[in-house]
Formats: C-alpha cells, sequence, structure tokens
C-alpha cells in the first residue's frame, strides 16, 4: 500500500545539511534593491542582504523550542516540512521541541498547539494534505491578533515560529517578525514558500513547493482526457485548472501536454481582450480544425482568468463595491452597474450571471474560484457556433483540489523536507523575519544551494481596500519568460496537428527520468 | 518519458502461451445452462460447452488474415489487445496479416481498414486510448449491416474477426457469427470483454479490461479530495463517477478509498427509495456529522444512479416515450406526463429540469449520463439543511473520460495482451461465435487460465423497444456478491470516523504491492 511504503521513503537533501551542525549563514549582497518606504516600515527588522548557508566550524547548538503552523490552501508536501524540521531540531539538539499550532494561524492566536513527537510523525511522513495538525485562512494582521500571537510566543517560551504559507501569510510573517522585535520578544519567525498556485516566487525562490505535485497531477488527468479525445473524436474538453489569479498552473499544464489552446491571464489582459473577443478566438479554432476534420480539441482555461479580461474586471470591482457596502437587492445591484458594466453583466449566461450575485465570500466579495469560467465560454461558444449554423459536444470540467493534497512528488518530498531542515538551520542561526530560500532546484538535490531571503526584501507597497499596504506581490506569468516564450513558439503548431503529450500518473520508483521528473517551469528559470 | 518508456514494457503471458503452436482448446462442461429459445435463435453457432485451452502437441499453423475493431467507448489495454493478437498470429505464422477496421463498426461496414505492421504498433504498446484505428458506436445489428459486413468479409477472405467492445458489441458478434454461418462464410468471429463499466461479467470473465485502471484512476482522485477534506476541514465533496447504469465502479472505489457514503443504484432499486429519502438519508449524515464537529465528508454517486430511483426512472421513461414518439414542445410535454411523474418532475431542481428534458441521444432517449446527479443532490440537500437553518459547503465533481484513456495498469496492460493472444489462438483452433475467457485473474497472469465461452451461452432475451431481443445482459452489483458484502459491513464504520484511505497514482515499477495490485471486486469473486 503507497500510505505505508512511502513512510519510508528518504528524501535526498541537499549535500550542506550532511554536517548541520557546521552549517550557517553569512550576508552576501542580494539582487533585490531595498526599497525606502519598506525600509520605514520595518526598522527593526529589514535586512538588506542576502544569507547564503555555508559550512563552518561545528558548534554546540542549544536547544529550541519551535512552533509550527500550515496557514491557507493545502499543498503537497507541507508534512514534509514538519518531518524535515523535527528532524533538524532533534539533530541540533536532542532536546529541542516542536509544537504544532492547529487548525492554522488561529491556533498561534488562541494558543492551540499540540507537541509533535516522533512516533506521531511517522505516518506522516512523504504524504499529502495538512491533516496532521489542520490548516486555517485566518489572518495574524490585526492589532488585537499580534498581541494574542505575543502573549502566547511569551507564555510558551519559544525560541521561534515557522509560518507555511503563500503571499500572504509570508507577508503576515513579516509584520510579526517585525512586531515581536519591537516587543522585546526573542520568538524568531521564519517563512517557508507554500502554495500549488505557483505565484509566490522570486529570484532566490523558483517555486513554492506544491506546485510540481498539483501541476503533475492536472497533467496526469488532461493528458488522459486529450487520450480520450483523440480516440472518440467527438468531443471539446474544456478544463478549468484551479490556481487562483496567476496562470501560472495553465502554463506549465500546458508546456507538459500540449493541448490546442490554452488561455494565459496576463496576456489576455495585456492584449485589452474581451469576452467576444476570446470566444471568437474559440470557435474560429472549432471552425478551422472542424475544416480538416477534427471535431475533438482540448482547451484550458486557467481559474483566475475572468478576472484578467478588462471589462470582467471593472464588472466584478462595481460587483464587490456594490455587494460589500449596502444591503441592496440583487436587481437594485444590477440596477447601480455603469452602461458598460451592464452590458457585460448582460451578454453573461444565466448561471454564471447567479454565480457572479450569489457566490460571495466573508468580506461579500465575488468569489472568483466560484466561477465556472469553463462553463461560460461552453455556453457562449454553443451560443457563436449556433448562429453559424453549427454545433460541437462540449465536456466541462474543473480539476481543483484533487491536486492540493495528493501524495508529494518525489520532487516536493525532497524539496519540502529540505525547507524542514532550512527553516531549522535559519533559527539556530539566529535570523527572523526570513523565508528559506533553496536555490538550484533544476539540480539534483544533493546540489541544491540553501539560503534565506529576509521577508522585507521581497515587499512592495500595494493598494488594497484604499490603503497602502506592504506586501509580498503575487508572481504573475512573466510575458517575456522563458516558460512563456516557449509556450508561444510551440503553440501554433498544438493547435492544428494533435501534438497531445501523455504524462501519466506520477511515478515514485523507477527510471529517474520519470520518479525525479523536473517541471519546465523550473528548468526554464535557470 | 512515460510515454516511451512504457513502449518497452513486457507484460507477462498465461505460461500456456509460452508454447503457443501447442495451444488447443476442448469443449469441458459448462457452468452455464444453454437456454431452448436462445439455442432456437442460433441454430448453427450455438455450442453448448466451455473451451478450455490446454497444450496439445506442436501442430503447423496456416497464415490467418485476421480484422480487429474497437467498439464503443475507450478503456484502458484496448491497444495491447492489438499488440498481443498482432504478436500471436506473427508468431503463429509469420505470413499473417493483421487489419485495422477504423473508425468502429462502420469500418467494417464500410470496408475502410489499415493492415498494421509491426513499426506503427511500437509506439502504442501499453498505451492508453484507442487512437491506433479510432472506434465508433454503429450497431452491426440490421440486415443491411449484415450484409455489408459480409460483403467486407467476403471481399478481404477473412478468416477472422475480433470485436473488442461491451455488452452489445458482443452481443451483436453473436449475431454476426451466426449469420457468416448462415452464408456459409468461414469468418469467425470473437469478441473480448471490454468496458471500463465493469458490467460484463459472468462466470467465466471475472471483470472485463479497462476497469482496473478506471477503477484505479478514479481512486487515485478520490483519496486525494479525501485528504484535502479531512485538511481543510469545511468541504463536502459530491462525486459522481462514470459507469453507466451498474454500480460496479463506485462499488470497487469505496473498497478502496472509505468514503463516508456511496450510494448503490442496484441498492436503492431494491429498497425502492425515493428522492426524497435518499436527500434524507444525506441530510441526516451531514448533520450528525455536524454533532460531532465535523463539517466535511465525501460521498459518491454513480452516473447510473436516478435511473434506479423508481420515480426517476418512472419519470425518465415516460420521457423517452413523449420525446421519442412526437413532436411535442416541452411544456406540452410536461403536461403529458402521469401525475406522479409530473411530481417527481417538480421536485427537481430547475438545470435538472432542464437536462432531462434538452440532453437527447439521437433516437430521442434522455441522456441519463448527461444528468448531472452531484449537482441534483447538492441542491436537494442544500434546500433540505436551509429548511433547518443549517448550511454546508459542497462541491461537486465529475469523474468520468479522464479514467478511459490513461496508460493501462499493469493488470490492464498483462490482461489485454493476453486477451490478444487468446483470440488469436481462439482463431487458429477454429472457434466462433466466442468471447475470450480468461481465469484465476486475482493469480499472477502466469497462471491465468485461458478459454473461449460461447457468447450465445451469455445470452438471455431481454425486452426491448417492446421486442423479445437475444442480448447479453449487463451485469448489475449482485447485493449478495462478496464486494457489496465486504462494504456493507464496513460503511457504518465509515460513516463518523473518517476512515480514508489514499491509493495515490498508478504505479507503474517499484514494489509488486503497488505495480499489480489487485482490485477488490477481483480478489472476492474468487
Amino acid at each position: 500500500m503507497l500510505q505505508t511504503l512511502r513512510q519510508d521513503f528518504v528524501p535526498t537533501l541537499p549535500s550542506i545539511f550532511s554536517d548541520l551542525s557546521r552549517v550557517s549563514f553569512r550576508a552576501v549582497p542580494s539582487v533585490l534593491q531595498p526599497k525606502s518606504h519598506i525600509v520605514e516600515r520595518f526598522p527593526l527588522s529589514f535586512q538588506p542582504h542576502f544569507f547564503e548557508g555555508f559550512l563552518a566550524h561545528k558548534t554546540e547548538r542549544r536547544p529550541l523550542k519551535v512552533g509550527v503552523v500550515f496557514s491557507g490552501g493545502q499543498a503537497s508536501g507541507g508534512h514534509n516540512v514538519i518531518t524535515g524540521l523535527f528532524d533538524a531540531l532533534k539533530l541540533l539538539n536532542p532536546r529541542s521541541l516542536l509544537l504544532g499550532f492547529l487548525g492554522g494561524p488561529s491556533g498561534i492566536i488562541s494558543g492551540t498547539y499540540r507537541e509533535l513527537q516522533a512516533e506521531e510523525l511517522k505516518s506522516f511522513r512523504n504524504q499529502g494534505g495538512f491533516d496532521l495538525i489542520g490548516s486555517g485562512r485566518t489572518k495574524i494582521e490585526s492589532e488585537e491578533h499580534l498581541q494574542a500571537s505575543l502573549s502566547v510566543a511569551l507564555k510558551l517560551q519559544l525560541d521561534g515560529l515557522v509560518i507555511i504559507g503563500g503571499d500572504d501569510s509570508n507577508t503576515n510573517a513579516a509584520a510579526l517578525a517585525e512586531f515581536f522585535l519591537k516587543q522585546g520578544c526573542s520568538t524568531q519567525v521564519i517563512g517557508v514558500p507554500k502554495t500549488i498556485d505557483g505565484d509566490l516566487k522570486n529570484p532566490y525562490v523558483a517555486t513554492s513547493f506544491g506546485f510540481d505535485t498539483a501541476c503533475k497531477v492536472y497533467a496526469e488527468m488532461i493528458g488522459n482526457i486529450e487520450r480520450d479525445a483523440l480516440s472518440a473524436k467527438k468531443y471539446y474538453h474544456f478544463i478549468r485548472l484551479m490556481g487562483r489569479s496567476a496562470s501560472h498552473i495553465a502554463l506549465e499544464c500546458a508546456l507538459q501536454t500540449h493541448p490546442n489552446l490554452t488561455l494565459i491571464g496576463e496576456e489576455i489582459a495585456a492584449h485589452q481582450k474581451s469576452l467576444k473577443q476570446i470566444t471568437q478566438e474559440i470557435v474560429d479554432l472549432i471552425c478551422a480544425r472542424a475544416e480538416k476534420g477534427k471535431q475533438h480539441g482540448v482547451i484550458l482555461f486557467p481559474e483566475g482568468l475572468i478576472e484578467f479580461i478588462p471589462e470582467v474586471s471593472s464588472l466584478i470591482k462595481e460587483l464587490n463595491g456594490h455587494l460589500n457596502h449596502s444591503q441592496l437587492s440583487l436587481s437594485e445591484v444590477q440596477q447601480k452597474l455603469s452602461p458598460q458594466s451592464q452590458a457585460c453583466f448582460q451578454q453573461l449566461p444565466e448561471a454564471i450571471q447567479r454565480q457572479l450575485l450569489l457566490t460571495r465570500d466573508p468580506h461579500g466579495n465575488v468569489q472568483v474560484s466560484f466561477i465556472e469560467t469553463e462553463r461560460l465560454f461552453m455556453e457562449m461558444v454553443t451560443t457563436e457556433l449556433a448562429k453559424k449554423g453549427k454545433s460541437i459536444s462540449i465536456v466541462p470540467h474543473f480539476f481543483g483540489y484533487e491536486g492540493r493534497a495528493g501524495f508529494p512528488s518525489n520532487f516536493d518530498c525532497h524539496y519540502c523536507y529540505a525547507l524542514g531542515f532550512t527553516s531549522a538551520a535559519i533559527l539556530s542561526a539566529g535570523l527572523t523575519g526570513c523565508m528559506c530560500a533553496i536555490q538550484k532546484l533544476h539540480l539534483p538535490p544533493q546540489q541544491w544551494q540553501v539560503g534565506a531571503v529576509p521577508l522585507t526584501l521581497l515587499m512592495d507597497l500595494e493598494f488594497r481596500k484604499g490603503k497602502e499596504k506592504p506586501v509580498i506581490k503575487k508572481a504573475l506569468v512573466d510575458l517575456q519568460g522563458k516558460a512563456f516564450s516557449q509556450f508561444s513558439e510551440k503553440r501554433e503548431l498544438w493547435k492544428f496537428e494533435d501534438h497531445y503529450v501523455f504524462p501519466g500518473p506520477i511515478q515514485f520508483y523507477g527510471d529517474p527520468s520519470l520518479s525525479e521528473r523536473t517541471l519546465y517551469s523550473i528548468q526554464f528559470d535557470q
């Protein structure tokens, strides 16, 4: 059974960790420019350097008491960050303790935790999910939450707190690190880059963990569907892929599977395309393929696509404004829309109109991830084709949750275990307000280089809810980057030739070209 | 890359095939009783015995010219049936030829084919899909089609025709075998049991090919979603599984993954449950779990479920009647429904009403596989919960196409390659109107026993479109069988304890307990 067999898998560590008690960090010049408005806001935790791991003299390490927490949605490999952290802490000093905060950041605020033990961790080694300690979406942002976290850190006498999360959670980790310093609390705060979306990315962090596994799970399914389409020859498959705003997952899956068309949100925004234009492009492709006798095809839609379509983006902003700040009825909301947004709203299929008006998050905002974009285009394309007296069979799909908590790929097993070791080493070296940064991920794990990048070096000011806020910005797909260039060179070929690739299920054993397969986005970034 | 690496995988054959030119078949008493009304209708091809493969004296085999066709939906392993058939034919006599009919049975009728060559077959070894020669749903049933097939068989001087298909295709294969004999045509017709649905099953055929791979692909996804549910703790996942009428796939996936609830169509029919009752059971489970503090869960719905709910089944029958035989408008159709069916129709969510009225096959029948049962129950459960002032987040899923054409599991690779060898051996032995029957599938492939079961022994009379027709009936889930008993013993435990199992992705290499994992339905049937 895979569950038990995977427990015995031993991830490969970067060679520096073969002598953990010699690992130290030294400041080297950073390729990132310090921003003065960030420096001002983080006077105590700001650091202008990158910290590079190196082998120093062996030093005795004192026992550490460390807390760890999962923040936000699942990403495969999270359990390995914890086992790596645990193993490294115990190696550095067997009297070290690791506390797991339960149910996400709210566990920190309320001081709900459990001490993690070697025995319990056994069955979570190399397993998917976050179920060891759970996760949650509470954000430690308010003064009240910061104070509560401080009390818990002081009460538990924590030496360190490791926050495993995405861009927002790491942003909040930076604020917490600064707050602790300001209050004279010695608890160091370290961030670990987690998110399947791939949008937590910078010159020092080529990818967040979980992205590899999610893309490979989705690519397995897309490949299977491509093979089915090619065999049945009578269906178009419209596949929406999870991944929030950025289109990284769609791009990586496209490079892995060569579908006939992949919409990239960032490109659509750059070209200011309208719903109608996109629909027309799909219709044109379908008609051109039909002329070649092809009644089948596969098209990928990133989850965040509609936010990148200018008219829909404006509509959503207006809806958020109206829905958020008033007790208006839905028909009143519609009437309050600007003429442009009314026009945009009117052309949407009824089911999507309903989703826009009814699926709201606790703040009253439209939940973009609940909008079924694949069905939106299915209806719009069907209608346009009907005008030409044509029809095709479209099958809608959404791949999301099945990619967040599966067994981590070998890459994510290695990477996360190394992230756990790295966070222990950073804590032991006395740094705070840093994110674990492992470089050279395109090489075998032994050759990875470990480091720590100050969270403040990753931050910019952004307008959020009308205020300037220092945040780690989501990294969007770089239209000048190598991954997008490769894709854009090849895609014309994929449109008409069925140049499908079938990656198949993630392999954990056998030929390294399968079991250690490196993502294109990681290879190309080098 | 898996595509190329899998090409070199060598399936293990039953030991009898180590000396193919000695393989012969002998008649042994059958456990199936001949039925007189079938005997009468198949006077020439009927045979009362089972044919067991055995090693006789080595004999020179003459070259054979054989046609092969895929009929119906994709099932993983189909290409291995063809490569097995090809390799065996060439082993028996290098001058043998294999013709692939293109695009399904319509390729036979129109005589559209391609001679298959060793070089071309290389890249299809151990690959998913049916794209080598395509497939189709045309049925060779009418006198006209039988005649056309006869002309092609005579013109091509075919010694044999291998039809790779499900229950209907094998039924038609029996009629074709009888027709050929009646017309003095010597083309032998052999059926190969194909369908992911698992409903082509009898005392000699424990499973059709493709069922293993499909269940494992779905179980991977279900396991991933269970782990996500257990981590996020805030979603109910309503998952519909492909598989047509019978609930074999849902049952096997339940045994592999232990979801909180799995609806089995056959059981619902046996207990004459109404839509309302089923909804209530789901609501009760959700409320009982909520009392234990659990806001998450996973529920499986077989695709054919609604056909087993008596009131919905009656409604569909009435709709088929009205839609089929008239040019009535949709509102007129509704008015024509019986009071019971009107009541049933009224309680359905609007989107499902629309699906029932608008999604019709070419014969005007409701297409049950297009009804989104998971969304039907999502709406009904949400409404019932709202009446109690409660709410939960439900995420709907449909797993279907991604399980039909993926890389065949090692089991399906072995099984299909052996089915190809078996059909060649049966043809070489001069039998016709038989289905390949490989027994002892729970043992390693070397120990499998090969045989041929006369298609006529598998047939019964069934009323179809008002006429008695001899058919191979779909095998439904046996509520007295071992697989269902195991499930029904355990399911109470699975309801409240989250006893989830995470099977993970299909493994092709490494520990045999993973790469050669046997399905529960195959194990239990022994």
